[in-house]
Parts: structure tokens; C-alpha cells; sequence
């Protein structure tokens, strides 16, 4: 199968078809069950509410004719199985970060966030009006699969650390979970890097094994509890300016179903990508808040760790663009960050600069 | 009607009842057609197309149970008397901008923008997080209204102006158009203040009836053809860093429809929220991009200018104090704002520094 473009895959109307074996006909009667697998351990904040809201949404929508049973890590198949799951059909979507997937294919990282890339609010731009869906659907496409955005956790922490940052070569040699490309860069600056799911970390960074993680922001971090082992936070980062979340649906299923049920998995997972966002951000204010009063340094990299992370972020571009699909996306995705990033720092970026200065003390 | 606390009103459980005389059975069966009025003219860029995105999504989210027919500013009423229409029963739901209705109360104007106030992000966290729908609920209720985001337009630029603002004396005598809390704080600067619907400002610019305007952004403002007229172009603004859009729905109408239907409505409504900011932010960029090389000035107002701003617009919320409802969401509203701020402050700000000053000119 030639997964290196999708652009000629598209020209031949060819995707690799899903090995679900049922028939659409035997769908299009009835209520039907949709079991979603997720990525996420059953109630961690954020991750797990925003598929539960995506799989209430389209619930709420399809008044009983579509019932999404959520299943989530661990509870059917493991958090890193959903997408074989799904694209086999032994369940038929999953809710999860798509950078998890980018052994499946590198591109996949740019549904989730990827270094030195858009923030939210600019992913959002490209993902809904600058043409970011249709290679999502295109992507997904090729392993069998529907895909929508439906949540984002916003900008990620720079993550938790055992001391103090000063340079780039405190990263030699330190053990450091992070997934997707960011990690792939911080493999260029020395570091062993891990790829551990969600419920996997805390023990992790206890036991020594690793000596410092990212996860997700501050309302999630707090909840996981890495201030019990460490007092070093880092707020900003560069591997996920943004981090969306996805909702795949085998797409043999999603072809089987109404127009009006496609309609609710579409608009119910976009409503969710919304509500998802502004729930870590809301949450995140406040988390950040009660850390540092609990004694966390909340701490900023210095501009030479700066300096490096875009370095070996760029290295790591520079590795996936042989594969015609990584470099269609990337082009796409750096022609939409330019387009729209000038407009934001004009307008939102200079307000708020303006607001802080008049306002002082009150915001 | 004491229109003055929605907390001693929702207390009574009493809500002004909607004028409309239909009884809510005679809705429960079949198909149902919707009448939505708009504050918008047919086809205004971003504006018109938040509300048939909004009814688009009702309409493929009920499969025919409900069709919203969207009748724009002047098609069945004129923009400003969509309230009136929908509250009266004469239509169903209105999609419009709800400071256009702070004299029904001043407590609208946070459902779309305040000086000084909230960016569009932080706006949905309060909305959707922080317990702004709840408020907007319970605002809308005292009229017979069910109403929800559907729509924003992100920070409104400075606006449209035939010289170079050197510094706060330059409002004094100024004739401009700014709606809301805004334009009230324009008039203790000295400014004539108009406000005038969207459909009639170019004419007003281009006679010299008003010396200058704000509309909404590079892209909406394009195809206005302002530039035709003036070239001093003030991109970021203190009046409406936020500018979200309503979908309210005549409260007696809402309740007669299935939960299928109320779903649709509200998720729908989301859906169209978010996908509206994200089509404003993408298109906004290479609008500005194309006003600047076809001579417009791209200015920022100096500080002086926006001290000025600080002070009128702190003074017109002193001038609302006196009214329960206009405080208890101010305080809630400003309470929110310092909660979700900060946080964005320490990541996406200065994640987005980072990213500019490390990747320089290729973003």
C-alpha cells in the first residue's frame, strides 16, 4: 500500500480498506451500539471528559438510534491499541491523540501538536477553515478511518524536572517522557527519551525510572500529582502549542451510517472540541495558582534551551521529509501558522499587552 | 418586571412570560418549520454566515423534524428588531449580536464584548466553564428567551479613522460608530457616538455623516470597502476584544421541542460558535495582509490614547453598578477573567514570543 501521498491515493479513489468484514446493509436498520475505545484511563480530567462528552453529544443527537459505549484504557484493548482496534473493527471509533499513532504514519502528528508548530486557536484556523479536515479525512482515509478533532488541552506545560533548567546540556543524558516529534527533538539534544501513557507516568517519575515528564497542563498535572515527587514546573513548552484530540470512526461504520447520524458525530465532535478546550483552559488558571501555593517553582527556559529545542526541532522536520504526505502537511500547516498568526499578534496579542498595562494588578 | 436581580427572579421561579399565544402542544407533532430573524444583511461576510452556519447545523442535526428559514436584517424585520420579534412570538429564534439590546438591559453587552474585558478565548472559558451560559440563561429568561453563543467574531480592530490619532484630544467632537459599552465610553471622551447597523455604515462613512467607524476585522472590513474611503486603519481595539454572537430562541417555542430538538439547538449553536471564531482568525490575517499593500496605514493607538480608553470604560461600568443583574455578571465576568488569564499568559504568550523570536521571519 502506498501511504507516502494521499494526494495520489486520492487521484486513484484507493484506500486501503478496513478489515471490518460486516456489511454496511446489515447497519441500516435499527438502533445501533457504537463501542468507542479511548486512550484515556476512565475519569482522568480533560482527556477522558472529552471523549465521554463527544460520545454524550452524539448520543444526545441521534436520540437513541446511535449509542456510543465508552470504553476506555484498558477496558476493552490498551491505550496504544485503539487505532488497530478501530481499523480492524473489533471496535468501531476511538477517541485519542493522534501522535500516538506516528509509527502508523508521521503525519498523524499534526492532528495532535507538533513542535514548534500552531497554537490552539491557530490549529483550529488551519483544522476548520484552512483546509486542515480534509487531510485529516485524507490521512485517516488510507488506515480505514473518519477523523474529527474533538478536544484540545491547549499549550502543554514544558513539563516537570528533578532541578532547575539552565542550558541545553542539562537535557544530556536525562530520562524524559515525552511523545510525538517533540520527543524525536529532544532525542537530538542528548535525551533517552519515553513514550508512557497517561496512567503509566506518576510511578514512573516516582520510582526514579524517568527523571522528568510533560503531561498535559496544570489542572491535569495536579490531578496526576507530579508535585508530590517534584517542585520544578516549566508552564511554557515547545513540542505541543497546541494538543487536539481525535475521534476516528471506522470508516466502513461511518459510511453505513445516516446522513443524519454522520451529522452528529461531525457537529457532536466539533461542539466537544470547543467545550474540551475551554475546559482546560478555565481549569488550567486556577490549578497553576494553588501549585504555586503549594510551593511548585513555576519556572520559564531560558532562551538558549529556547534556542535548542527550535534546532533540534527542526532537525527532526527535516527527517519525515522524504515521505510526500509529511511534507504536503507540513507545507499546508506552515503556510496556514503564517497566514494567520500576523492578524492575532495585531490584534488579540497588542489587547492584551495594552489590557495588563492599564488595568495592572486587576487582571 | 423586576429586571434587576435574575437571582431574586430565579428564586420566584417568575419569568416575564413570551408574548406568543401558541400553547406548547400544538408543537409536538411533526415537522416543524422555524422562522430565524438576524441582525445581519444576506450574505455579510462572517456575520450572516455564523447564523446559516447555526441553522444548517439545526437542520442536519433533526433530519427535517425541524427547518430553521433564515430570514436576514430587513427580510422579515430590521436588524434591530429581531428582539422584539422573537420575544413577541412573531419569529422563533434571532441570531444576532446582544449588545445591539442594552437598552432592554446593559447586562447583554457581556454576551458579546465589554472594553477592557475578555479575549474571544478567554470569553468561552467564562461561557462554557465559568458560568457565563448559566448567566446568559437566566438573562434571557426574564425576556422569554433560551439563549446561546453561536458565533464570534474575535477582537474587533480599532476601527476606521480619516486621520492619525496622535492622542486622546482627537476624539473630542469625533463622529463614530461604536455600539455597546464601547460607544458609551467613546462619549465621555468627547466623542458623538452612532450606532448604526452594519448595512448602513459605508454610506455614513463616505458622506462625512460620521468621521469615522469600527466594524469588526480586516476581512469583514475589506469587504465592506472602508479602505475605498479612508486609509488609517487601527487594528487592535479596547471596545469588544471579544465579540461573540447569540442564538436566542423564544423560551416558549424551546420548550415545546423534544430533547432531540433542544440538543440540536444547543450543540448545534456550539458547533457553529467555534467554527465562526476559527473563520474569522483564518480569514482576518491575509485581509490585513491586503489592506496594508494597497496602502492602508496599519496604526496602534498610543498609550496615551488607550489610558484614555481605561478610564471611560471603567467609568461607564461604575454608571451600571446600581443594577443587580449588570453587577452580579460583572463581578462573576471580571472574577473569571483574572482566573483564566494568567495561565494563558505563562503558556500560549510566551510560547508564541519563543516561536518568533527563535523562528524569526518564518512566521
Amino acid at each position: 500500500m502506498n501511504r507516502r501521498s494521499f494526494l495520489k491515493n486520492s487521484a486513484l479513489g484507493g484506500t486501503a480498506a478496513a478489515a471490518s468484514s460486516l456489511a454496511a446493509p446489515l447497519y441500516a436498520q435499527g438502533n445501533r451500539t457504537l463501542t468507542m475505545v479511548t486512550t484515556w484511563p476512565r475519569g482522568f480530567a480533560g482527556l477522558a471528559d472529552a471523549a465521554d462528552r463527544a460520545a454524550a453529544n452524539i448520543n444526545a443527537l441521534t436520540e437513541g438510534s446511535l449509542t456510543v459505549d465508552v470504553k476506555h484504557a484498558g477496558e476493552l484493548v490498551g491505550a496504544f491499541e485503539v487505532f488497530d482496534a478501530v481499523t480492524a473493527g473489533q471496535a468501531d471509533m476511538y477517541h485519542g491523540a493522534d501522535y500516538y499513532f506516528v509509527n502508523q504514519h508521521p503525519a498523524f502528528a499534526f492532528y495532535t501538536g507538533v513542535p514548534f508548530g500552531m497554537t490552539a486557536t491557530e490549529h483550529n484556523n488551519w483544522y476548520y477553515h484552512g483546509g486542515g479536515m480534509e487531510m485529516h479525512h485524507a490521512l485517516g482515509e488510507i488506515f480505514g478511518l473518519k477523523s474529527f478533532m474533538a478536544g484540545n488541552t491547549g499549550a502543554q506545560s514544558g513539563g516537570w524536572f528533578t532541578k532547575e533548567i539552565t542550558g541545553p546540556e542539562d537535557f544530556q543524558g536525562l530520562k524524559f517522557r515525552m511523545p510525538g516529534l517533540g520527543g524525536r527533538a529532544l532525542g537530538h539534544m542528548g535525551v533517552s527519551v519515553q513514550n508512557l501513557p497517561g496512567g503509566e507516568i506518576y510511578q514512573a517519575l516516582a520510582s526514579g525510572a524517568i527523571d522528568g515528564t510533560e503531561w498535559v497542563g496544570p489542572w491535569s498535572d495536579e490531578k496526576v500529582g507530579f508535585q508530590e515527587i517534584t517542585k520544578f514546573y516549566y508552564t511554557a513548552g515547545f513540542h505541543e502549542p497546541s494538543a487536539g484530540l481525535s475521534l476516528a470512526t471506522n470508516l466502513e461504520v461511518f459510511d453505513s451510517l445516516t446522513q443524519q447520524q454522520k451529522a452528529a458525530i461531525e457537529i457532536g465532535a466539533a461542539a466537544a472540541d470547543h467545550w474540551n478546550l475551554h475546559q482546560y483552559l478555565m481549569n488550567n488558571g486556577s490549578a497553576l495558582q494553588r501549585l504555586a501555593s503549594s510551593g511548585v517553582k513555576v519556572l520559564e527556559f531560558p532562551d538558549s534551551v529556547w534556542d535548542a529545542f527550535g534546532a533540534a526541532s527542526m532537525q527532526v522536520y527535516e527527517e519525515f521529509m522524504g515521505d510526500d504526505i509529511f511534507k504536503e502537511t507540513y507545507d499546508a500547516y506552515v503556510e496556514s501558522m503564517a497566514a494567520s498568526s500576523g492578524w492575532i499578534s495585531k490584534s488579540d496579542a497588542t489587547y492584551r499587552n495594552q489590557r495588563d498595562r492599564v488595568l495592572g494588578s486587576r487582571t
